[in-house]
């Protein structure tokens, strides 16, 4: 049987990302455990080996790296994807395997430093790569990494509930001028922010806040944001010119910030307390951005100010085979 | 940097998969711990976590399956040349993360196929798959899956000594006729072997007898075959039609044959004595096929009766890259 079809409709973008991780659920049927061990969290959680994390993901030329981008600033990315995933579950990363889909006009001098910045990254992280896959293809350098890790106290993502504040690591939007080459994921962030008990859940936002903040919201749950508190990157301010709307805009959509969304569960003399604490350790910014409270069905993000939605249930972050 | 190059000499091509294996390992420098962990066996054995095995396998479109391959068989093969990769360490599967790379165009109905027979064989080795990765591609549709095990006691591909019998499970050669898809992988052999004291090492033929062999041999030990002895498929000898060379040329060069190749330390008699066991177990068949001598410091092959090299060092089985 062949793979493609012509018909639209009968094709993967008929669904999309979200419909269609809904189908592969459903047709592992049981090979797939129920969460947190299956889909739904930035990690697989281990049941047999307690503590244990397990992430996987990707990178493809033309997709998440071009040609201004020095081939080890990609192979950093590569490791840097999966790290992001292991810090917002407020694990330790420990190794990794890497597979790679080469055609064979590929250039050995691109190829070294590709591996290189894989190489030093991981150095610096303490992750040991332990082995991975070589695969000749006809299409585009492609590469997969797996990583595991281990957490004293996995964050998930679930567990909202109406009073958290929901915070933000970092700064929001206009990756693309840079950043999403260049970011460090919030290892010793996460780390500590599992510590700290008051602190629920935890999501790296890769997709843009827009599409990332639902994943933290429970049905009957809405999230009420400040609209004017949103940490937005210097890049995104240049690229709005005082725009408002413009602003909001990138900072919801734009993905690839590797930021850490989390909720704290608390009082405003503790969350005063978590946010001195974090000034003493990390230089990273820390910003609360609104607060969980009871909504409709529908996960919904809207304006402090307006009471208003803020974005529309379709208006989502970077969405996939569309 | 743009990651091709038009010079075949500065290109990975001019490498071959052994050399860009090298220097793939010298790039990545400390980052990658040195054997058993990191590279040169079936598996890594992690070293944290005592009798883990960490492996990564890939599947490609138009290199690993074609039209002709039912989608379910191409989902399963996935997953079973990484079980294969267990078996060969004596392990037990027990979790597994996939990634995909689709094209928009990728074909619903083919791919639920893919996914169920994928499902279907993990329930079938009770392997829980807890993850994976989605990313749109415009190339052929690629998988990755990554599998971790356990095995009590992990059979590694070093250890041989002269005098070792060399044994194989199953038949070797034309896998292409079907046995590429239909193989079952030799899980419950594999653990059978690693609780036999006389088993040292082991590994699984993937890329020909003749390139998979030399992979046991240290420096200064050959591989003495009895030619007469090696256990040709049916397929092959339909394709060889009496012609020996022809029939070894298949038995040692096709590759998938997802078959053990494993040493035994013992006398003739705790050969008989393994080999009547065995068949107590298993209908599976397996065969000696020679033994383990002093050599010079080439990994050479060996026709027991002439005494001559089988295949030249170059001869060996399926090589990538080239």
């Amino acid at each position: 049987m062949n793979p493609f079809t012509d018909n639209p409709s009968a094709s993967i973008a008929a669904l999309g990302e979200a419909g269609l991780l809904e189908r592969i659920r459903e047709w592992l049927g049981p090979a797939m455990p129920p969460y947190p061990e299956g889909m739904g969290d930035d990690c697989a959680i281990l049941t047999a080996h307690p503590g244990n994390l397990l992430t996987t993901d990707s990178l493809l030329y033309r997709c998440h790296f071009d040609d201004t981008a020095p081939p080890e600033a990609a192979g950093a990315k590569l490791l840097k994807r999966n790290l992001s995933d292991i810090a917002a579950m407020g694990g330790r990363p420990t190794v990794a395997v890497m597979s790679a889909f080469l055609p064979p006009t590929t250039c050995l001098r691109w190829l070294e430093g590709f591996v290189r910045g894989l190489g030093c990254c991981a150095s610096e992280h303490s992750v040991r790569l332990v082995g991975g896959d070589l695969t000749q293809t006809a299409g585009d350098p492609a590469f997969n990494l797996t990583l595991l890790g281990q957490a004293d106290r996995p964050l998930p993502r679930k567990g909202a509930q109406p009073g958290d504040h929901i915070c933000v690591t970092g700064e929001l939007g206009g990756s693309l001028s840079g950043h999403h080459l260049t970011f460090q994921p919030r290892l010793e962030e996460g780390r500590w922010l599992a510590r700290q008990t008051g602190v629920i859940a935890c999501i790296d936002i890769t997709d843009g806040l827009a599409k990332d903040l639902p994943a933290l919201l429970a049905e009957g749950l809405a999230a009420q944001l400040d609209t004017a508190c949103l940490p937005a990157s210097e890049a995104v301010k240049a690229i709005a010119q005082d725009d408002p709307n413009r602003l909001l805009h990138h900072v919801f959509r734009d993905g690839e910030d590797y930021e850490l969304l989390f909720l704290f569960r608390g009082d405003e003399n503790a969350k005063a307390g978590l946010e001195s604490q974090w000034r003493k350790c990390f230089s990273t910014r820390l910003t609360a951005i609104g607060e969980i409270i009871t909504g409709s069905n529908e996960p919904a993000i809207l304006d402090k100010v307006t009471r208003r939605a803020l974005l529309s249930p379709t208006e989502t972050g970077y969405l996939h085979f569309r």
